[in-house]
Order: C-alpha cells, then sequence, then structure tokens
C-alpha cells in the first residue's frame, strides 16, 4: 500500500476533522495515546479562566457559582454513554487504584462465605497489588488467586467471592469478552469489577447491556483528561442500593454539611466520593470527555480497528522475515486500541523508533507498544510510523541503543 | 482602636509585602482562607504552561522531561519545614479522608490485640466518617469511640489501638497541645494521626521536636494550593521503616515499572503513595506553598494572633451588650488561626456580612467563623469586618435573611 492511498482514507474519513479538537506537536507521530491522551483544544483557555477567575476572584463561593460541586457528577454523566452506561451510575474520583480498593473492601466486606478473590497474573499490576494489600487487610478471611492466561473460567467458582479483571490486557491489547465473563460470574453469584482503563473511549463497551455491576477506568487515556487525571467509579443503577461504602469520607454523607458526628450514606453513585476533589485536573476531564461530542462510537471503533489493521498489514509487508512478533490477536473483536510486538530488545528498538520521532510505549519485558487513538490519529501516520519501524529493524538502528536503560513511562 | 492605628500595624508588618505573592479580588474582605485559601501570583502562568506545553507538547514524555513523577515528593519536601518535618517526611497525595483512611488501615493491621479506636466527637467528621467504615472492614476486631470534650485523655488507655485527631477544631478554633497529647500516648504505646488541615501554614508545628509519627493535612486552606488541591501525609522517619502500606498501589512499588505480579513496597515516604496523581492539581501546590520561601514561621504566627486579638478586642468593644459570644479559646497558644462566634441565627448573620462584601464561614449548628490567613490580610481588613459585624449586628440587618438557607461550602 502506498502512502497516497492512506491521505485518501484520511480524506474519506468521518471522523477526519477531530484531528482538529486537539493541540499536537508538530513532527512527532504519537502513538501513546494510550499512556496519556493529548490536548483537547478548549482545555487550556478554560482552565487558566478557573485558575484567575473561579479560583482568584471566585474563592470558595465558586464551589457554587462554578458548579465545583457538581463536577465530578457531571463528568460522570459525559462518560456513561462512551461505556453503555446511564446518567447517575458513574462518577469522577480519585484514581484508579484507589477506585479498585473502595469497590473491593465494599465487595469484600459483603460477601458471605466464599474465601477466594479471583484476578489474573497479566492484569494491570496495581490491580493485583490493591488486591494484595486488601486480602492482607482481612487477614485469613480470604486467598488471592492469580489465574494464569487460559485458566480464568475455571477458576471461578462458588466459593468465589470476588473477581477482579481488565477488559484490554495493558502489554498484548488482548480483549476478554466481557459480556461472557460477567455472565459466566453472575451464574455463580460472583460480583465482578471490570477495568477500562485501556478500552473507554476505543473499544465497543455496552455495560449496561452486558449486565455488568461494578467498573473503574482513568480518564488520561483514550478520555484525554490529562495527566493523572482523576479516575471513575461505575455502579449500575441496579446495584446501588444494595452497595454500602468501606470509605466512608465527607463527600458521599448524605448531608455533608450538617457536619453530623455519624456517617450516613448519600443514596445514588455519589456513596463512592471520599474527599474533596481535584477541581483543576477534574475540570480538564470534562475537555477530554467533551472531544466525543457528536460522534458516533461504531464510528470510533471502526477507525481503531482499521488503523490497527493497516499497522499489522505494513509490518507484515515490512518486515517478511518475522523479526517482530505480533503481540496482539489478529482478529480485531479481541483486541483492544492497540498493536503491540514481541521483540527480545524492545526497549532498544522504542528509543530509536523516538530517535525518528515515533512516540511508542516499551513494557516490560518484550513489549513494543502501538496505541491506537482514532480521534486523532491519522492513517498517514501509520503508514509513516510503519515506515519508520521497518527502517528501524532493517537498518538494525535500534543496535546503537543497545546501552540505553528503560525509563519510567506511565 | 482608630482604623489609623490598623493602617499604621499594616506598614510596620514585616509580613506587609506578602499579599503582593497573592492575586486577591478587589474590594471583598476574605476571611476565608482556611476553607480556601487565595491564589498566588505566580501559578496562573505556570499551570498555563503545564497545560500548553507539558501536557499538549511534551506529553508522555513530561512524566520524566517535567519531572511529573517526582512532583509530589518535592511538594511534601516543601512542605516539611512548614510543620516541623525533615524531608523525605511528607508527600503529597490523594485527599486528607484517603490518607487517613490510608494510615489508620495500615496501623490498625499491625495493631496487636488492643481493641479501642478513639477519636473525639468533635472531630472534623470526615475523620470518623473514615474510622466508622474502616472499624467496619475489620468486623468486630475494634469498637470506635468518640470521646467527649475534656475526657480525650482518660479516653486513652492500654487497650487503645489508635487515636486521631484534628490540631485544631474547625469549628471553635480550640487547638490541642500536641506534644503533651503525643507524650500521653507514646507512653501507653498508642499510635496517634494528626489532621493539621487547620494547622499548617498559620500556627507553631514542630511535628518531629514533640515526637508526633503520623500525621495527614489538606493543601488547600492555608497553604494555598488551590481547590481541592490533593493532600499530604506524614510518617516520621523513625517511623517509615515498621509502616507496611494497606493501601498497595502501583505508585508505591519499589520497581513500578517492572510491572511485577506481587507488591514489594517502595522504602521511603513513597510507601503512601497509591496511583497516578493529578498533575495539575499538584503543580498548583507547588506555588501554595512557596508563598512561604523566606518567611520566618515565627512572623506568621505572631501576625496570625495579633489579628485575631484585634478581631476578639474589636467586637468586645463594638458589640459590649455579648450579643455575639467568642466560640474560640481568648488565649492565644490555645487557639488556631481563625475567630470563631456563636449565634443562634448565625447563618443569616454571615449573609448579612456577604451583603457587606465581608467573605466568613457558617458552620453548623450556630457558628460564625472568621478565619485568620496571615500571608494576605491586614489589619485594616480587620478592622474593616469588625465594623461591619457591628453594623450587622446594631442594625440587624441580618434579620433580613432570616429567610435564606445554609448552603453547602468546603
Amino acid at each position: 500500500m502506498e502512502r497516497a492511498a492512506c491521505e485518501r482514507l484520511d480524506r474519506e474519513c468521518p471522523l477526519a476533522n477531530c484531528r482538529e479538537r486537539f493541540s499536537l506537536p508538530e513532527g512527532v507521530l504519537y502513538f501513546d495515546g494510550n499512556s496519556l491522551g493529548a490536548l483537547p483544544r478548549t482545555a487550556a483557555a478554560d482552565i487558566d479562566r478557573v485558575v484567575r477567575e473561579e479560583w482568584g476572584q471566585g474563592l470558595i463561593e465558586s464551589w457554587l457559582d462554578a458548579d465545583w460541586f457538581y463536577l465530578a457528577r457531571e463528568a460522570g454523566d459525559e462518560i456513561a454513554p462512551l461505556i453503555g452506561a446511564s446518567a447517575g451510575e458513574v462518577i469522577v474520583a480519585d484514581s484508579t487504584s484507589v477506585n479498585q480498593f473502595k469497590l473491593a473492601a465494599s465487595l469484600l466486606r459483603q460477601s458471605e462465605g466464599r474465601s477466594r478473590v479471583v484476578t489474573e497474573r497479566v492484569n494491570f499490576p496495581t490491580n493485583i497489588y490493591i488486591l494484595e494489600g486488601l486480602v492482607d487487610l482481612f487477614e485469613t478471611r480470604f486467598d488471592l488467586v492469580l489465574a494464569e492466561p487460559g485458566d480464568l473460567a475455571g477458576s471461578i467458582d462458588n466459593d468465589t467471592a470476588l473477581v477482579v479483571l481488565t477488559h484490554v490486557n495493558f502489554r498484548t491489547g488482548a480483549m476478554h469478552d466481557m459480556a461472557a465473563i460477567t455472565a459466566h460470574c453472575r451464574e455463580r453469584g460472583v460480583p465482578v469489577i471490570w477495568d477500562l482503563s485501556h478500552s473507554a473511549g476505543a473499544v465497543p463497551l455496552a455495560l449496561n447491556q452486558w449486565g455488568v455491576e461494578y467498573a473503574v477506568g482513568c480518564t488520561y487515556k483514550f478520555l484525554n483528561g490529562g495527566p493523572g487525571a482523576p479516575a471513575y467509579i461505575y455502579v449500575a443503577e441496579s446495584a446501588i442500593a444494595a452497595f454500602e461504602p468501606a470509605m466512608t469520607g465527607w463527600f458521599s454523607h448524605a448531608n455533608q454539611f450538617g457536619f453530623e458526628d455519624r456517617y450516613r450514606s448519600a443514596e445514588g453513585i455519589e456513596k463512592c466520593l471520599v474527599g474533596t476533589p481535584p477541581i483543576l485536573s477534574l475540570r480538564a476531564v470534562m475537555h477530554g470527555v467533551r472531544c466525543f461530542d457528536g460522534l458516533a462510537m461504531d464510528d470510533v471503533v471502526r477507525k481503531s480497528r482499521r488503523l490497527s489493521e493497516l499497522l499489522i498489514r505494513l509490518v507484515d509487508e515490512g518486515l517478511p522475515g518475522g523479526s517482530l512478533a505480533l503481540a496482539s490477536p489478529r482478529e480485531p473483536a479481541k483486541r483492544g486500541s492497540q498493536v503491540s510486538f514481541r521483540h527480545a530488545h524492545a526497549y532498544p528498538v522504542s528509543k530509536a523508533l523516538r530517535a525518528a520521532n515515533v512516540v511508542v510505549d516499551f513494557r516490560e519485558p518484550d513489549i513494543l507498544r502501538f496505541g491506537i487513538a482514532p480521534l486523532y490519529m491519522r492513517y498517514v501516520d501509520v503508514w509513516d510510523a510503519a515506515d519508520a519501524l521497518v527502517r528501524v529493524m532493517t537498518t538494525e538502528s535500534w543496535k546503537a541503543h543497545m546501552s540505553d536503560t528503560p525509563d519510567p513511562v506511565t
């Protein structure tokens, strides 16, 4: 395929104009929107206004006058349609890790007689770590089970108290069948918490339709909420009444400013709040999510798959010897919005790509990860990145980076 | 005392120039810096740069290139001298409520054989709520005791597993003798967590000297970190090695980007991190804390007390009939940086003051609260506010606000 064909695909793309919604650096091919999404064009001026006017001039009164009190819920209501949820089922708060803790602590406390907490060994590590700490807090009541790939369904039985899974694997992009696994769990009376961090905004999600009751996710990847932007938490309307928060801060009190000396939980999704939200970062989330305004998720998903397939095909063609092994599933429906390759020297390869102005992620131990952000990524970007990758591999320019050591990146 | 005398005090004040470090609204007497501190003059341009350049242009690489990874620790190191702590003992993360949960969960898990968790009924409610949820999580292992005023020392005994106290009471401004209570607890082998939210930046704090091992606090009051800015957590150097985090997220892993499938805790204060920090809000904290650069805390404390005494004296003189009862201790060393009055109709009085451009807090059920922020508050501001208060009371203009209902404010 020629580059000109990609230019034509860009011209014909129904999302072609979405790129204008973002402010992007010149001359960089950015394949890391699944680590940190791009800056929405509307964000900077508004955040500056929040700082100078709402904080500087309005001061304490902006909690009401500028709706700071309602931002967490407003942002949740904007995220809801992107994940197949309804208004009132999602709220923005804390980090993904803290939200996992909040949901898991509450569900384990309510668990009766079951002893196994199941997750996958290949889950994003913070989810495992959070469960380790929590299981330890419950002393001998629960055991943590790290299911091996392929063993997940068999690990879930009538003694399972909780299942915690990430929808899209951060290394390979392999995507679980959320509807099937959720049904499998519910048949056995097992609650499941889904981590949507690598899903929301780029893959099909129908939480209500799939019977999902609990989920968390971050807003700084495909939702473009900004660095470290607060995460969200979802509890289905059908589950919220029975849900009893374990981390009971004043923002989830039924009468927060009554300053009562005993806790009484709010009724709705506000149950999942704890402390005061970071307003500057929270405001940025609104801009990130609003980049999806007016878009059909079908178009977003279709473009994600086409871009991904194009990358796989160009690498297949350009490196016929198989010097890079595809780590992601070939079947589009089983793959999130990323394409990962395995290489024994994936880190030096990532550095050589960076030298060619292609930003990708290296993930321990051997993963080269291309995030596909369909709102601002063009077919020609994929063509150019594949071209750079083929050059790096065929010229072995990555060998010049053999002595580099991995940097931390989120 | 005449207003001219206050003008002279302002001219002679060693902190007179500090007001220039803030951007304040014209024509408003702001006595709510203990709810939301004022905007540091340097913050807006820098946050705009963080958004446009670090996020917009630097994207994922700003985690290293712009030091995002180290901000939480850098901000903690800047806070440390303000509370009598050393670099490496403080880190900025999450909300005050979540930090309370993190410390209390870890300390209770490590507790051996003791059953009582003690706090005060008059503590800031979120601290009580957090403990309620946590005690419930431990099932029958602990009981929560809400000590009544005057009963605190007697409530702490050899069966006490943990004490959680706020240094300065949010309603009255009454300030605990932190050194004495900490010593009382340590003699009985009881860990204490101090909440410094209403203290840091305005009252004397010498955590190391007083033998304090654990503390939390918010940054959006006297530290001027911005709306909902992330909070901080302090663990003394002498206590950090034995401290085992209960909320074990990836940001506290000894090898975060090794993505190991088992948790191993970092060694230092980074143990207290959990998830990804909200960078925009975290950057604002740096500006807030740096407003203290070059100031002697003695000067800050002295000015806080003089402003407070002036307010008490002017109200005493202006309202000799005692129509407002002082709710705060008269003795400066027993009072935080606020002056509170009781009145049966405190809410209408606060609204009448707002109509006279004086911003104060109402606190349920009957408290009118004047926050004293010595970095940007002038003696003339106190004179003008007292003058307005005397007018509101003597003209009974507050009666026009009798039908107003309380708004939520943080």
